[in-house]
């Protein structure tokens, strides 16, 4: 839904999208667009050079040699043009009234260099002037797939998003997003705002914290301008919902990188540590870690106490998978003896245990009802907050290949237990020497929206996250 | 080649391996060592039950009724019986001089009860005073993928393993040696040795240290039954060649798990952590890690000081490859003025950076004269030990998919490059969303023997411990 009242929301729900400056062959922008247009927004291009708008037009996208003809509100545009004729785009901008425009051209600040600088200097003082939204520049800007405004090709249009993504940095932006649709996860909106000379990322933090779409806000950062303003807006939003913070340039050499990609100068590690526990953010370090506890966070539930049921396949991967959720700070408790008691009808003492971990062993394979009952009787045991999981593609995937029905029937059991437990569970799904298959049979478990970990340790870290989060 | 003299020789080189016991309708035992005979080695099968005979006969494998008919000597035997005849089968072992044999049965100590114990115990007895080579119990037994004797049908049949190693848990060992090889990597010899009631861990490293076609050893320990020995073997190891050391049970409740895996009392982590560092050994704590690092220890050089440049192909990456090395102990030290000035033709300062992290931007997409003329100037550079290279799937896949020759030409540049540089060189390969697609290109770097990694830290974890080791 929409936050109205607030200076981004006609820019984030727009009905009227202008790209100024596209180029063939490609036209990189208003292919990405394109979706808008065919969910009935009004796609316009502005460009001047004639051989490009034969191009444009073979597109079916009316193109206008100057903004002022474009008609009625321009809610969000892009900007695509060389850098020496960014301030004149934006005064037509300013002058047509547009909500807002991101800015794809690069060559500023982050370069380094005299004429970048002042280049920036001017945007910057112009859209200040004006109280322009300026997304940008050097950035990907918006991407909104439930109205197919796209900031790439690759990039999913979906109506179910519920993770508003900031990143400082385009690539990141995109490849969040592209990896969480691989993961079943969507993003209801999302900006990449790269060198955020007008508006910063608490401009948009503000926003998806009303934003009743997103249930979940993640972010890449490099730096931010105003300290002060950013503190505040982040404890605001972390009070609404979960906010995951990716700082990027934690290092004196990871910073150094930054001043050449976004120009950001960054606040000593420590200090920006302790704002963030302040502030209550989850964080983390890496893409992965960032889908990691996303997945966690929108797809299984919280875990009310540390106490985790391991289920693994083989003695070896439940020792393997004890070590990784001890490492996290999980217990592995016994269960009540009346747990005992009734497990003990499911388990051959010969290659298996039904010790927590319990070594599954053959026990599950292939019979349903087992494992259906051995989830009943763990779940219902008042020691354990919340179980994890290993299938492993070692020994499943043979029977998978050969009657792939089996898999299907195995998650349509796991998602009838998630749905009458109240608390979390987890799959692990491994190893990576079956990774194109492993690929292939991903979207079963998207389908059912059962979250699924690439390794005990990375199922161990994103449950860790949710709990400290829990415990606020 | 052998150690000869050594006491595990002739069943680490068989001639003649005997399965006892095997099962329809599977029969994996004998079918898992085919490769074993259709090399010119001497495979039999020993059982009684004539239902079986008739199987193991159509599979072209001579039977025998008792192991005392099987002729000539036997180097190797897999025994796989219900544990309560396991004291029998030994009994005949050892009666037919055999030099070794894997117990794949399990049901003893690790299960606690009185039964189990007493047959282990039995088992322990008897081999110790014949001094017999008991592989075991409760295990996948030998895997030598050179003469065809193997733990899994799926284990890979190869002559170039250069990777000796030994593993407490089967699932593991299998895991190591199928993931190793969908890396491109090869077991030399593998044991899985579970309880290890006679033969322990000391006895199969002195036997892979002394194994000059074994350049490195692995190994997935739970606990060890004569510490100062395995302390004095695994010194002497180091001293020849890598070890890496995966240690299993090493919080409170992991060593818990592996009590009813392996029977396995663990000594504290603390103590156990001092006797790597002081042996020199490498330390990792996951199957991921332990492949990583034998990656990098078999597939590129040891970084000789920790400068590290730090290839990525946009700004939002240079930063977080930065992170990753910086974080791992790496430096990303300034380039010497004579490198600038020679990368200045190269990089177009709009969009990319030529510092170090060098953002490549679209600059190598397609040209490879351009890849390969900076992968020389950075090369020279006084201030560089090695270098890692970002491979984007998001950005490459959709040329390397329309044109897959683009790809090998670009690999055959890096191999071009590895070959000449004396420094080292790795590759990082994500995102995951192109999880199928970049499983499906693998085996490209594996033919070419180029270290792939999935992540930046991985990639730089996995250089981290090499480095280390280096500087012992």
């Amino acid at each position: 839904m929409a936050v109205p009242g607030h200076r981004l929301d006609r820019m984030f729900n727009p009905k009227t999208v202008v790209v100024i400056g596209d180029k063939g062959p490609g036209y990189m922008w208003l292919n990405s667009n394109m979706p808008f247009k065919q969910k009935g927004g009004n796609l316009y291009s502005v460009q001047l050079d004639p051989k490009e708008i034969e191009g444009i037009e073979k597109l079916g996208v009316q193109n206008f040699t100057s903004l002022a003809d474009v008609p009625g509100e321009v809610d969000y545009a892009v900007v695509a043009v060389p850098r020496q004729v960014s301030p004149f785009v934006l005064k037509d901008l300013i002058a047509k009234k547009a909500n807002g425009a991101g800015f794809f051209t690069s060559g500023f600040a982050e370069t380094g260099e005299e004429l970048g600088i002042k280049l920036q200097d001017q945007l910057t003082q112009m859209a200040r002037e004006a109280n322009f939204n300026l997304v940008g520049p050097n950035c990907m800007g918006l991407y909104l797939p439930k109205v197919g405004v796209r900031f790439s090709a690759d990039a999913a249009v979906a109506n179910d998003g519920k993770i508003g993504f900031l990143s400082q940095s385009g690539t990141h932006g995109i490849m969040f997003s592209l990896v969480s649709a691989a993961n079943g996860l969507h993003v209801s909106r999302c900006a990449s705002f790269g060198n955020a000379v007008v508006l910063d990322v608490s401009d948009y933090v503000e926003y998806l914290a009303a934003d009743d779409e997103t249930e979940v806000i993640g972010m890449y950062v490099e730096g931010v301008k105003d300290g002060r303003r950013f503190f505040r807006v982040l404890r605001e939003a972390c009070a609404k919902k979960p906010v995951v913070v990716w700082k990027g340039g934690q290092t004196e050499a990871g910073a150094r990188a930054t001043r050449s990609h976004t120009g950001s100068l960054a606040a000593p590690q420590s200090v920006w540590d302790g704002m963030m526990r302040q502030c209550g953010a989850i964080t983390t370090n890496s893409l992965d870690e960032t889908i990691d506890v996303m997945k966690a966070l929108l797809l299984t539930k919280a875990p009310k106490g540390d106490g985790m049921a391991l289920l693994a396949q083989t003695g070896g991967q439940s020792v393997s998978i004890t070590d990784a959720f001890a490492k996290a700070g999980f217990s592995v408790p016994r269960f009540t003896d009346a747990t005992y008691a009734e497990l003990q009808g499911f388990f051959n003492i010969i290659g298996g245990s039904y010790q927590n971990p319990l070594d599954m062993g053959g026990t599950i394979a292939g019979n349903l009802e087992v494992l259906d009952r051995i989830l009943r009787i763990v779940d219902a045991d008042p020691n354990i907050d919340g179980m994890a999981m290993e299938l492993s593609a070692m020994f499943a995937a043979r029977q998978w290949k050969h009657k792939p029905e089996t898999l299907d029937q195995m998650l349509d059991a796991i998602r009838v237990h998630m749905d009458r437990s109240a608390k979390p569970f987890v799959v692990i799904l491994h190893p990576a020497h079956e990774e194109e298959y492993i690929g292939s049979i991903k979207p079963k478990f998207n389908e059912r929206q059962i979250p699924v970990f690439a390794s005990f340790d990375r199922a161990a870290a994103a449950m860790a996250r949710v709990r400290a989060y829990g415990q606020r």
